[in-house]
């Protein structure tokens, strides 16, 4: 396949797991629910709807697809991914008080703003009607994979592995959570982040999951260290998109990594190598939430001039030559292994 | 089995459960984990193990050996349910703004304890740490299940049943979140309440979890209204202990239904059945927060004259007997059906 027919593939990957989504919720829409369960589960059918690019079902499906011929059920397994996002989406939206998610109101918001004016206690009612939903959401991800029709032993452990996958991104968001106070924080604990956080949840346990539903004998090893590698670096290349990308292309602040004061490995290792004043200056713009224009591009140029830039890209890059590397050892589909060849490059140069 | 052996065996079983939720974690330990995880995933055991009486588990190993010789692996499967208890109690309390679960405090105010003093905004960051526990729970919930090493299709069934228990319980909470200022909520949506947050989580759902574990044939639907019954008469003797128990055995305020503003059945018919003025002084009890002795004791007796306190103790009666009509259709063993007999009436008849 050439790259063009790598994209067009993409698309057409989207359009069928959009179709398979639309699918299990109009499949719902018929159980008869109460008034207000059935305006929460509309909040949750246009909150996933509204979504991204469904790389991580797509993975589910190339995971499969590796290791066994194709198979139509394996759409209705792969959409509990994107359920699952869904649901940490929803959750990770209360804890961070995000009020916006994908050019929406978060779902919180979007039960908040239809609550009539009266109602005193709004935000907290409506925090906990989003929790609430936020478990639905992730009961809603497990039926979808456990009504796949698809073989029972190997559905039982593609499920063990969502399970883990959750599990995994759970400890990944409490280092996060952990590391705005602790001063410790290291390059070290930021890559254990990045794996649990990003790389198990994006890459590796999307295709282990995928692979676990083709009932595969293959050792999965070299597949995951793709995953692992690949989604490690997709976090430094989102990290440097925070930083130098563009605002009309990633269609969110510029800002708003610093903002959140995200100790990111741009800024742990320009904090590294650099002299003290520019060191505590860093500091000083990690904890201001609200950094100014002229701030924020001195600490860009010290990002560059520490060298910290070059690193993370070269760190990057790194990690994509040796994801290949695994790529090759996996025993699997010749054009499904080209088209993650593809990938590993776009991850890395996409735009947002 | 005479009554005392029904609860010999209750306390026998109950043993073996703890004795199982012990092993789990243990095994977990060897994980290694990053310290704030770490410190995480002992909050999660120290809340489990300080809980009630593992009535949801034990039913699961009921529901099973109903229908199949015992097998010790149904124990495995059956902590999921106390793990799911777990994971809602912990999202319950932040919700809920409780501080105390059980006599000690709920896992949000344990992890706000252990943090220094010095931390800014230590409470939201407890309340997103305990958002996190609860879906680590939940995790640890279906691994447990998806790898009691049963037959994958009874497991496969039984998980779905077990997302479905978690997917009907938030339905149960929304209602109940709703119930708080919808001024129309009546005897009706009460009883669909109690179904979807009592019948089908505490009795109903894990019997026929552990039917499905079993990989029975039989028609399970006699055992499912059994359960619904029994689950929704378990609720209304709840709420009758809540305003007559004794707070020495109940563990809990006699206030503390009225002060959260609890629209029981017996409020909703005393406001029914009373004079208007009478009407009036219950919404102003239930509104108020903190009732005082006087305002307390006027309002149970107006539930007893309103005739409302007899209206719950026979409809609980009745589904009591109704239960039993139907727990005689269930083709299973003839113990374990004695002792769901009894079951019901301990139920109805237990002081905590």
């Amino acid at each position: 396949m050439h790259s063009t027919d790598h994209s067009s593939y993409m698309k057409e990957l989207k359009a069928r797991i959009d179709q398979e989504l639309e699918q299990f919720f109009r499949e719902r829409e018929k159980d008869s629910l109460d008034p207000v369960c059935r305006t929460v589960s509309e909040h949750i059918k246009a909150f996933t709807m509204n979504g991204g690019k469904r790389l991580r079902p797509m993975l589910i499906v190339l995971g499969h697809n590796l290791f066994a011929p194709h198979d139509d059920k394996v759409f209705r397994a792969a959409i509990s991914m994107e359920l699952t996002q869904t649901y940490l989406l929803i959750h990770d939206d209360i804890m961070d008080q995000s009020e916006i998610r994908r050019g929406k109101p978060s779902l919180h918001v979007a039960v908040r703003n239809q609550m009539p004016g009266q109602v005193s206690d709004a935000k907290r009612i409506s925090e906990n009607i989003a929790i609430v939903a936020g478990d639905l959401a992730d009961s809603l991800a497990h039926q979808a994979l456990l009504q796949c029709g698809m073989d029972p032993s190997d559905v039982l452990r593609a499920n063990v592995e969502l399970s883990r996958i959750i599990e995994m991104t759970g400890y990944g968001q409490l280092i996060d959570i952990d590391s705005a106070t602790n001063d410790s924080f290291g390059q070290r604990d930021l890559l254990r982040l990045h794996i649990l956080k990003t790389a198990k949840y994006t890459i590796e346990g999307p295709l282990i999951l995928g692979a676990m539903l083709s009932g595969t004998k293959e050792d999965v090893k070299p597949l995951s260290y793709y995953g692992t590698l690949l989604g490690t670096a997709f976090q430094l290349h989102d990290d440097i998109l925070g930083l130098f990308g563009d605002e009309a292309e990633t269609g969110k602040s510029i800002k708003s990594d610093v903002n959140e004061g995200k100790k990111t490995l741009l800024m742990l290792k320009a904090m590294e190598n650099t002299s003290p004043e520019n060191r505590e200056f860093i500091k000083k713009c990690l904890a201001c939430g609200d950094v100014s224009d002229n701030d924020f591009h001195k600490l860009r140029q010290i990002v560059k001039d520490s060298g910290s830039y070059d690193y993370s890209r070269k760190m990057m890059e790194s990690m994509i030559e040796k994801s290949k590397e695994y790529l090759s050892q996996v025993k699997g589909d010749a054009e499904i292994k080209e088209f993650l060849k593809w990938l590993a490059h776009y991850i890395i140069e996409r735009k947002s």
